[in-house]
């Protein structure tokens, strides 16, 4: 079973099609669910893809656009409607944190839980940590204040080497000490390296999600080598021109962000409603970046 | 062409369930869409079934539960994105106006439309009129301000019989008073009794929505002989309690409505999410009123 993975639950954009829901992206990270954006109908492409609602405790918004956040409320009836006990963070600017205040106070006045707002700012900051992750913000540039999100697992154990710990005789109460990387200290003063004893831990998985933005030659370097980049690509280079205006940016140029940053594979999405064939986004980014994936909803990319 | 149908866009209830959408429902009256409720994904179906945001200008709420209502934001954004022009009027309580201009006015700040509310009460009024129809509010008995709606065309013109009007030289200019139900009166002064120049007018149809309600034995009168009532059937007889507790019918309940008001018809819906065989509710509707219709998505009745 994976222990990190990625749901893709809606990537079209603002205008509603058939085809695509408004965004919402599931990350299931040790069984625990992160929502990033809750367009409306979220909630029901969640239980389509059978996801769990009680392992749901986290939802970050990149910014307050109806399409990444309109389908917050429905949800947030549902999960009182079943019960749901503890607590639910939403990570959001204060704008967000006053309106839904305000929905939520109406229409879900009875709720078994805890919604707990946590205020972030359109800068870089650490925003989330728990036992195995962390996540930080980096700041975007749209029509409004908005945010990417970058997941990444904590740096993990080394993996003991069991012939040689037992060679060694290393006591059951110091293997946690050299899973940390410590040496071995015998009880004659000499000392065993790390390195004899051990593996390498298993590399922490970095994943950045890179909601709507223009094109910012120096995000690359903000999000660095990660296993996954999620980077919008509402239009294609020839409509340019309008990813410029309206704050999006192009196939081509999310391949140049992939690419400059070094990321493993690409993920397309937002995809704007007039392109009626969407391999062509993939088809773009690939001249750029080769690895590059066509997004669509139930989409289920294993990270580890 | 019909020129009066009905079509079911959400026939579930509160809890989510991928078997139907939340609350909504779409008149058709003369080319003029009216829309009642607007469940989470309304506008999704909306599209699925082919019907024109550019003809939709009213929508009526019948109370503030987020299953009725929690499309609306994302079908205002919708309707500014496709530059739809004009004016939209929204029926709805006190409540409802004040929450949905914060949230309109947060979420879809740029409308080329404009959003007229007009403040409703519970209780009995004439609340939209134009020309060929009427809508009266009737209050229900749920578990917070709710009302259901009577939509009502016009009395319509008599029908002129060609020979006759013919046969006695009527006037061309006197057919419209003829179409009234005047007589005709001749220059020698005879009266030809309008019975004999023109056939009965076609009946005006009266249509009924009632929904979330407990059962309400002198509501019936008030609904009067409809051509067909849509009555909420959340549950089945067997959870009269629970139908009871919360502000509910079972399907039994709405049939002896359908059967006092002396409706020709009775449309279900609003159905609880527990049950999985919902032929159920028009098996026990039917046991008192024979001509009970299973609601369901995409389900169109004209009633002309």
């Amino acid at each position: 079973m994976s222990t990190f993975s990625l749901h893709t639950l809606g990537c079209g954009s603002a205008k509603p099609s058939l085809r695509h829901n408004p965004s919402s992206t599931v990350l299931n990270i040790r069984e625990k669910l992160f929502m990033i954006d809750c367009g409306e109908g979220t909630q029901l492409e969640f239980q389509r893809q059978r996801l769990k609602f009680s392992r749901l405790n986290n939802i970050f918004l990149t910014h307050l656009h109806g399409d990444h956040c309109l389908g917050l409320p429905g949800l947030i009836s549902t999960l009182a409607l079943l019960n749901k006990g503890g607590c639910l963070t939403i990570h959001t600017f204060k704008p967000g944190v006053k309106i839904f205040k305000k929905i939520f106070n109406y229409f879900c006045q009875d709720r078994p839980y805890e919604v707990i707002f946590n205020e972030i700012e359109p800068e870089e900051a650490l925003i989330y940590e728990d036992n195995s992750i962390t996540v930080r913000t980096v700041p975007l540039n749209h029509r409004l204040p908005d945010v990417g999100f970058i997941f990444e697992e904590k740096p993990k154990q080394r993996h003991i080497i069991r012939e040689m710990v037992d060679f060694y005789k290393v006591p059951i109460a110091q293997l946690s000490s050299i899973k940390g990387g410590n040496p071995f200290i015998r009880e004659d003063g000499t000392i065993i390296p790390n390195e004899i004893l051990t593996r390498p831990a298993t590399p922490s998985i970095r994943y950045a999600h890179i909601s709507d933005t223009a094109y910012m030659p120096y995000l690359a370097e903000k999000i660095g080598a990660v296993d996954l980049l999620y980077h919008e690509t509402t239009y294609l280079n020839e409509h340019l021109a309008d990813a410029v205006q309206r704050g999006h940016s192009t196939a081509a140029q999310a391949a140049m962000t992939a690419r400059d940053a070094g990321a493993k594979q690409l993920l397309t999405g937002h995809y704007s409603s007039r392109y009626k064939d969407e391999s062509l986004f993939v088809k773009e980014a690939r001249e750029i970046f080769e690895n590059s994936i066509l997004n669509k909803e139930g989409l289920k990319i294993a990270l580890d």
